[in-house]
């Protein structure tokens, strides 16, 4: 039995109170500064608001003022900010852990240099860390759906960080008959493949839109598989280029797949794809987050800042590029089948 | 202007002739001794009975007893029989067709032999070709279903052979602004990576099976995200084994995409997911060609064959060992969910 204790209290990090819980841990679940609601139902009912799911009787829930509290006693952190609160969780919460604290995080994507190189958040994270502080930043990636994780379905993700014995340590408190975990030391290839999914997922969503558009029963199934291969051709030569596992695409396809069929990548996509202009598409949108765009636009740049240092070629990535075109740059959305066929 | 014979007018042979014609081409359409009443109704009215399609005007029809009339004076052949009809193909047509001749085929699969050893069809028929006979044997792979094809839907796929060339002319015969075409000489890879996805689709779709077992609007979506993702590693692990180039995973994933969400692979999958025995889920689809059965019995087959060469390792294919147990020995459907993951 482990003390392990959750900050961010959001779909996902609440969602893995079931497989810790299960496991015979002590779980705290902590709100951030924007989860004051969520914790405060919490406490009356164990009813989650977003996650639509009542969480065991036995987790214990804290407000963002005790987490001093909440950390005493802890034996591993579970980070469960999105994508947004990366530089909050870097300054505001990993100074605060104990010195030699295992952490691992479910927050997907990785930050852009302007050169282009692409930084996993753990690496990201430990060059933010105050001098001298020693954590362990591990990461958790793949296709899975918080609201599918908590009703407890079949579920598969991967586990990075650079000590495999803190990896499995991971496993063996999270580990269930649904919740199937693979490890690996390839922070970059797993995080990479992971982050990658979202602009192609909104990329391989437009031929859906152009289905709708066509008004009838008529599936562009050729189209969908097209858009969804030059994804994941392109994904595969991004890997190659920062150096990651090429098993560890499997990820990022598998929720490049997810993605496609669920979610806001998808609903964005769909609106590209029926020719409506992204600005337009984002009002219409308006009230979800926008997350993936922003992983999405961030990709693109790092390709176009790598491309300038010659570490690969734009040619290689004119799906990426061209849904970057429509979401930045308010291009008028227009597929480059063509450049798709290959010579190999 | 060429003039391209294509043998087989079944659904994809068929399907070929609207970009061929575009391209200027005259095309000759040979039925085999399948096809005679889709033959003489295309002669009536151009209307192909299972493609549910109009062809070009320009478009001349052949039975099979005229075969040698279509072939005077044509430049190349496409090949458009079923895996069914490969043996058939090998010895009653191609030691007809004059020396020299370019043929491409739209059949996909691979044969397995005892040892385990995958053999794609241009390399199995040059086999069977008689002493001192030459011909260029290609092959076309990738997700194009050809109902869409007809419709002129964005399509993608791969001509793969040995020659470069001969590719390069292909692709000028038959590429429009909706139909694709990548070139590799990769022809084990591209036809490995195809013939795979058939066993994998069915394998995915049992999740949707699972879904539908539940009876509500719940989505399986990381267990469908799960399967798709071992599927692809175990397509990748094979390929490496057989030595094709890791970029033409694209197509056959591509493939599986396409075939999880249409035909028979999936249907026959969602019966299994159900937990329907094989020979019941038979019955359920009499009438519906098993091609893709045959594939995955095939591919599982020579898995265990190269296994027991010491070529690969059976615990590298839960999924597909398991669904091949499931269909051709009768085992009840239990999806080994731990054994997808792995430390990497």
């Amino acid at each position: 039995m482990s003390v392990i204790t959750i900050i961010g209290s959001g779909q996902m990090g609440s969602a893995l109170t079931f497989p810790a819980i299960e496991n015979g841990n002590e779980v705290r679940l902590v709100g951030t500064h924007i989860d004051k609601e969520i914790i405060d139902r919490l406490r009356e009912d164990n009813y989650h608001m977003t996650l639509k799911a009542t969480l065991y009787d036995s987790c214990k829930y804290y407000q963002l003022e005790e987490l001093e509290e909440a950390l005493d006693g802890t034996d591993v952190v579970i980070g469960g900010v999105s994508s947004f609160g990366v530089d909050w969780f870097g300054t505001e919460i990993l100074p605060k852990l104990p010195d030699g604290m295992e952490v691992i995080t479910v927050t997907k994507g990785m930050i852009n240099e302007p050169d282009g190189t692409l930084v996993p958040y753990p690496y990201y994270w430990q060059r933010m860390l105050p001098e001298g502080k020693k954590l362990s930043l591990n990461a958790i990636g793949g296709p899975c759906i918080a609201l599918k994780l908590a009703n407890h379905d079949q579920t598969h993700v991967a586990f990075c960080g650079e000590d495999m014995e803190v990896l499995r340590k991971f496993k063996n408190m999270l580990t269930t008959d649904y919740y199937h975990i693979s490890l690996s030391t390839d922070v970059t290839g797993v995080e990479c493949s992971v982050a990658l999914k979202n602009g192609y997922a909104m990329a391989t969503a437009t031929a859906i839109g152009m289905e709708e558009l066509r008004g009838d029963d008529f599936k562009l199934f050729d189209a969908q598989a097209m858009l969804f291969g030059q994804s994941m051709k392109e994904m595969m030569r991004l890997l190659d280029v920062v150096g990651g596992e090429p098993i560890n695409l499997i990820h990022g396809v598998g929720d490049l797949y997810v993605t496609v069929f669920n979610g806001r990548s998808r609903r964005m996509g769909i609106l590209l794809g029926k020719g409506i202009p992204y600005a337009e598409a984002k009002e219409m949108l308006a009230g979800e987050t926008v997350e993936a765009v922003v992983i999405a636009q961030r990709t693109a740049q790092a390709v176009r800042d790598m491309a300038k240092r010659g570490v690969l070629k734009e040619e290689d990535y004119p799906l990426l590029l061209h849904i970057d075109d429509v979401i930045t740059r308010g291009v008028k959305i227009d597929i480059p089948w063509d450049a798709f066929a290959e010579e190999q």
